[in-house]
């Protein structure tokens, strides 16, 4: 695996654009260039009523509320740049492991999300009847994933998807918990043989973990056989495994006293059978607590439970050949909210530092999360057909707060467009010139802007190459002209170099080479 | 600019991954396999009856109706691919002229929205109420641009954006038209010298279209000021402006005649009036028409007309400049339907070949269109502050039904992964081999897949890699083991060489440089 810092591997991965030869300059590349005050734009009469009759007949004159829905957010260029390659390097793992991209829609039918979310789906977004279908936005991208395969009558298919997804929740937007966020998703759907595709989500999530340098981490895994074993054995009926589930996630948020109220309080579970419960789900450890549940008096005699740890054990045994167990914890309280889990589950928790003061590293938030879920493609198909799926869903948006907190901390800036040359003129009445310049760059392919100025002065065009991080000035006056050449200036350096102006084109190639 | 196929370009253009040095062999790549026939997948007993309990809260026991919501798709692999070098094209094509990418929610304010799409605003999709803000799903890019930069005070920028719009329209699915679709929006804000920016936008969709090799097309420009200055010269009342402008802008779809009758009977204008509209919409031609309307005893002496007019011929001089006016053609009969236009309006459209039964090249329908909106974003600054804009979006969903027919033509496949080498094992019992080896492989970066099986047949895995395209497989059975080696097979030649184990990563890397 190559180790390179989140933004060195995403530089390595933008997927345009020459790799500049030059130094980033520090300062002034975040924003786009705001330098120019605005001038005043003249009342257009006529056009100006107009505008102003159509959204007089919206709002009643009064200026709509400048904002953004509740819990979303724009993103700035910084931000899309940003994002762009983070994106990139999750998206690149995902082909590495020969996935294919499918594309679903936002909207869904309301009867294709109801159901898979358990307490959640009330934080769907409903659409209004407007005559026609119920619909909703979707919720994950797993649904419309099982969905997808059912409706294609697919058996067979390793996907990636990246793309957004809306939840009703509670936003907390600092730290990086939104309505409106990206998932980045690959699962394998198919029969195949135990533990095999599983093993490969996990392999996934360590590579991208490392890939991207978020710090040290740990991967958690459980299986739902497991759980439901536990539950068997301490008495639990069945009618409330599944709630008793949702209580016991809460693990990672809460001391183990207050989900044993709950269980006993909200859930009503006996406290002889809740206290039990904490016996097994406080249990973590690697390939020996396997072992040590396996030979478990109670646990041993339960299949399901059974079932789970011999293929945990598989499991471990593949992640041993991946070189990863290093990072992979096999811990009971891992239960994970949604209801279509019927197998392995996983997620992944970055740690803080270690230092003196506490005792084990403390974790610091979920940032990948998955599982198998081989019951939710049955549940499309009209004959129950089941395809069994096994997937992993990258937290994009919280790698995303660190590495902007980060990126923050460092000064560093992000260039937010990739023009490598700016045409400018030394003298007034060329813009025909520059119009006639940087019409030839651009149709030999190069990046080019220029001041939408008749005469912009020399200064104010270089202070944009600045502010914005071009390398390169292209400088037309009438002395060039007249020469037949270009004067190419290295905004860096500032040294300037008189050109052919049929050179010029190859000139700029072999400057901005990587 | 250079020309080349819409693969080719596009190939030219993929963000990711090596350019395989191999032919593509025909047949099989467009799918993924599913060659495997699925197997029975056993009842979980307890977990399935789970499933089964979460699916019948919901629908009773009865399948969800498998489908998307009407006018929407799923995109499979092969769409994905072809529309991801599709717009990759086209950013490139953003990013050469010097553009920052924003993102905004899909989800505004239903108040943003309200009063600027005129007859259009029932196509928008509003939320339901969950309690809250009132919502919509947005409509177009340039609305939230306009929202974005009244919000931020931004008063000069330059961006794009590529993201899925939606509108409750009758879907014309066979024509690629759609509920749910791409647009990719490039537009400048600012105030500067007239009509630089709008030059660029044109000469940015000329750029695009050529790339792309659609075809033969035309780029039809107008302005709202003539279109007003002529509405005012026929004796049209202002407050019939905006209606009229609809009705001219069904030209391109009806005759003249009904367009007359809509103006007379449904728009209840005289007929003497939309007689004489009709003798300026039916014009259109290049410089010279714009010095002859110049001319034109009344239209010159309307104040609005005339200032459309000037900025006109400075369009055509400096499209001269770019050398486009070739594909430029100054329309009266162009009004796009949108409200929020003051200036030039353009729409491109592809022509049909032509051919000695046709006297005109018969347009085949719109892959651009844009204009200038300098009122948009002061409808949402609170003090009505005004920042002028020119803008266009690319009708990217067209094109990708042409490209699409095309490709389908050709019968040539798209490759839907990227994979490089398939880790083989021609004998039993080399799970864990197999397992070592892609994890090296991994994480020396190399695109790498196995089968999931325990025991794969070879011929399996090889045929396999014909059916998905993957240029190389790298075999170890005992002997290689024991020998240290890896046997890497081409798959198209069949040609196969022992590597040693150590050298195999720098052998595929060698082997599969562009």
């Amino acid at each position: 695996m190559l180790r390179l810092g989140p933004l060195a591997a995403a530089g390595r991965l933008l997927p345009a654009g020459p790799r500049l030869g030059l130094p980033c300059p520090s300062g002034g590349w975040v924003s786009l260039s705001r330098s120019r005050p605005p001038g005043p734009v003249g009342d257009r009469g006529l056009l100006a009523r107009q505008v102003r009759a159509a959204a007089g007949s919206a709002g009643g004159g009064r200026s709509p509320a400048l904002k953004t829905p509740k819990g979303t957010r724009d993103h700035p260029p910084a931000h899309v740049a940003l994002r762009d390659r983070l994106l990139a390097a999750v998206v690149t793992c995902f082909k590495r492991h020969g996935a294919a991209a499918i594309d679903t829609p936002v909207l869904e039918l309301r009867e294709t999300l109801t159901g898979k979310y358990g307490e959640d789906t009330k934080l769907i977004y409903e659409l209004q009847d407007q005559g026609g279908e119920l619909l909703a936005l979707r919720y994950d991208l797993t649904v419309p994933f099982a969905r997808y395969l059912a409706m294609n009558k697919i058996t067979n298919m390793k996907r990636y998807h990246v793309a957004k997804v809306y939840r009703r929740d509670n936003p907390a937007t600092t730290r990086g918990r939104y309505r409106e966020f990206y998932q980045c998703d690959f699962d394998i759907a198919g029969q195949f043989d135990p533990m095999i595709p599983d093993a490969e989500c996990l392999k996934i999530v360590h590579e991208i973990l490392s890939d991207l340098q978020l710090g040290d981490f740990i991967i958690k895994v459980n299986d739902r056989r497991i759980l439901n074993g536990v539950f068997a054995v301490c008495g639990i009926p069945e009618s409330k495994f599944i709630t008793t589930c949702s209580t016991v996630d809460k693990l990672d948020k809460m001391p183990w006293e207050e989900v044993r109220s709950e269980m006993v309080g909200e859930k009503g579970l006996s406290p002889e059978a809740a206290d039990h419960i904490g016996e097994y789900v406080q249990l973590h450890g690697g390939l020996d607590l396997i072992e040590q549940l396996l030979q478990d008096p109670k646990l041993s005699q339960n299949k399901l439970a059974k079932e789970g740890l011999g293929d945990m054990k598989l499991l471990f045994e593949y992640l041993t050949l991946f070189g990863i167990t290093g990072k992979i914890s096999f811990d009971l309280s891992l239960a994970r909210g949604l209801d279509y889990y019927t197998g392995v589950i996983f997620e992944a928790v970055l740690l803080q530092p270690e230092n003196d003061h506490v005792e084990e590293p403390v974790s610091v938030g979920s940032v990948a999360g998955g599982g198998r879920y081989d019951g939710l493609v049955g549940m499309f198909d009209p004959k129950g057909r089941k395809v069994p799926c096994v997937g992993v869903s990258i937290g994009i948006e919280r790698i995303f707060s660190i590495l902007e907190q980060r990126l923050k901390a460092s000064g560093e800036k992000v260039r937010t467009t990739e023009t490598q040359v700016l045409v400018t003129t030394p003298q007034k009445h060329l813009l025909a010139a520059r119009l006639k310049l940087i019409s030839e760059l651009w149709d030999a392919g190069i990046k080019a802007e220029m001041l939408y100025k008749k005469d912009p002065k020399l200064l104010k065009q270089l202070q944009y190459c600045e502010d914005t991080g071009i390398p390169l000035a292209a400088i037309i006056g009438e002395q060039e002209l007249t020469d037949g050449v270009v004067k190419l200036r290295d905004v860096a350096t500032r040294e300037e170099v008189d050109i052919p102006r049929e050179k010029l084109v190859d000139e700029i190639r072999r400057r901005l080479e990587p």
